[in-house]
């Protein structure tokens, strides 16, 4: 047998305890936004037929996932993302009452170049309203996602919003739209000369930008707008967005300091459901890229309140004598709500305080012969440096306060 | 292209937002009594190189694992379990310090001839405390995974616990532990075959298996004892255990009234981390299966008391013109972190409240002309059937209490 490699397979990553607990504060505050908006965890698996994941994303996309063979000879293949899973669901489940709110958090799968900050484990969180059209709809979602981020604690965020009916009138095709997206990395060329290759002249490529760039809202615009928080939103008429399946409204979310990167966005699609359930299913969503999102807020030194300590209490051990004490003791403060952890090793007490100040456990507590005698624990402060002798029916007074 | 299939993969579920629910409420209570013990969240990818994942599983489960090779063409492989990926991560990481508890909560896959109740994507919780060989560490595992069950609202329910050094004390294989271990489905015959197919007479098979069962307590085992909670847990020197790895204390979790299934297991494994590290690094740990779990808690109603609606309150939209004072109002409800949805649809009132009725929310708001003008709003209590006319400006008030 090969021997065993050590290390995760290029393009994941293992998220330590510090790390795992910022992700597990910001899903959790996703979740919370999510729900206050009525939207409902929906779970669908890692795993589809090849079939399903091929029928949506494009050409491009299609080398991009995951795909093999199992041992029934099916072709299946990891998710790539929580839209075409959501639209082989809704065929799946015919009977659903509509209109159907649902978010899903979790890994999807891309296999890219890996690259500084591009990974090939992706964690998302999607919201999606399906089966309505009106456009309140997307201001809902557009509503939520800005809330997700005043919850998080960010203070300069901003969403950029289109409407994609503007290129049909001026009958762009898919291929430019998806040049016109690379504008902020790539410059307009790619996208001009996409334009020249369809036939146009120079003169009228240029021409066709600056209408572009002129353009006033359409009345779907006109309509969102007026539901939406002005200070956060603007209009922009070259946003293109890459996925063909956007039809109407399309949004993104930036944080400013953070580049141009994205760390979200979403749209409306009202034609790629019906592909699958074979009846028209008009639906708007947005995604989160959470890795993005916890970069940013670490960028901007979001975390600093959260606490990155498992445990608030460290209860030593005296002696082994003094163990099925300490443990009772433990008991008692886990009753009380408190994250207690009791030291695991025969080691002196200068050994187990230094264990506590080394994970940042804030409080230690002692129950030895004299604490015993005087039926009393001491409790040293870890942050203060301070110490303080207490009874031991007090204790949880003393955590309480 | 083929015709994309519309169900989920074959032994693959989607989980509704109702069994979602559920699901959530589980793997909280799972960390909030992980955290409060001490361990702290690893997340390890779900791919792993097929060289880490076929390490230690033994013959039986290598052909259960998925695998393929990526466009890389690296050999690949999902996780079957969170216990090696642990030990891979232990290897990559040599300098943490130690004891390091963690937990992990997660969909592992496996390829299994799915059956009723056999699934290919499982959820499991694992706790695993690594670095000492302390018996302590043991009990604080088991005590652990029974106070979950506790806060899970459990109330019978019960941890067999054994110790293999009694195995190795009988000279019994790998193989007849796995055949043991099958005695509740089976029955002792695959044992006493196995241990006749090793060369035993018919007579001393049945000699072994009688003095299995009168085996006292080893030592480990009497230690153990003394730090758990007597009413819970039970000595039982049968039980085997089917993992190659475990080479001590053995346990295994049962919920009465749920059949002859275990909803979780786990035991002492000091040998298997230090294949990867390269120095002996000993553990202990514990694993739910949360798919179990879910199923046991159903079939003793323990889901009663859970809400699973999203929404707490229906904002009705009274018409057109009225939308944006319904949105303003949903506003300052979620502000008060009340779940709120705003009615998506252009419907008469009726229909509004049907939908309302229909997804179990249990207050509609109505905001039309007559309150308008009277400055207030109508709230209908859905459960009781009763409704009130309540300032717009006592609204808070009307839902803080």
């Amino acid at each position: 047998m090969e021997k065993a490699r050590l290390q995760p397979l290029k393009g994941f990553r293992d998220f330590l305890p510090e790390q795992a607990k910022k992700r597990e504060f910001v899903i959790n505050t996703l979740k919370e936004v999510f729900s206050s908006y009525g939207f409902e965890p929906l779970e669908t698996p890692a795993l589809e037929y090849s079939s399903v994941l091929l029928k949506k994303y494009g050409k491009e996309a299609e080398k991009l996932i995951y795909q093999f063979k199992d041992r029934g000879d099916r072709d299946i293949g990891l998710r790539y993302d929580f839209t075409v899973p959501l639209a082989r669901f809704m065929a799946t489940n015919p009977n659903l009452s509509l209109p159907f709110k649902r978010y899903q958090i979790g890994p999807i799968w891309r296999a890219e170049k890996p690259q500084a900050g591009r990974f090939r484990e992706i964690w998302q969180a999607d919201i999606d309203t399906v089966g309505v059209k009106i456009v309140f709809a997307d201001a809902e979602i557009i509503n939520c996602a800005l809330e997700v981020m005043k919850d998080l604690g960010f203070r300069n965020y901003s969403m950029k919003i289109n409407d994609r009916q503007i290129f049909q009138d001026y009958g762009l095709s898919l291929k430019a739209i998806t040049e016109l997206d690379k504008k902020e990395k790539e410059g307009t060329e790619p996208f001009l000369k996409e334009l020249m290759t369809e036939g146009k002249t120079e003169k009228e490529t240029q021409g066709i930008y600056q209408k572009i760039i002129k353009t006033k809202k359409t009345k779907a615009l006109e309509d969102l707008f007026s539901f939406l928080d002005e200070k956060r939103v603007s209009f922009d008429p070259t946003l293109a967005r890459g996925l063909d399946y956007y039809n109407s409204i399309i949004f993104e979310l930036r944080v400013s300091q953070y580049g141009n990167l994205s760390v979200g966005g979403g749209g409306r699609y009202d034609n790629l459901i019906g592909q699958f359930a074979e009846r028209d299913i008009p639906a708007t969503g947005f995604s989160f890229g959470i890795d993005r999102l916890i970069e940013a807020m670490e960028q901007q030194g979001l975390f600093k309140k959260i606490k990155t300590t498992s445990s608030q209490i460290l209860v030593t051990v005296f002696s082994p004598e003094y163990l099925e004490k300490s443990i009772e003791l433990s008991k008692i403060l886990r009753q009380n709500k408190m994250r207690v952890e009791v030291y695991l090793k025969e080691d002196k007490l200068d050994k187990q305080i230094k264990y506590a100040d080394k994970k940042g456990i804030k409080y230690v507590i002692i129950l030895g012969p004299d604490e015993e005698k005087s039926g009393t624990v001491t409790v040293k402060n870890m942050e203060k440096g301070s110490q303080e002798t207490i009874p031991q029916e007090k204790l949880e007074d003393y955590f309480n306060n």
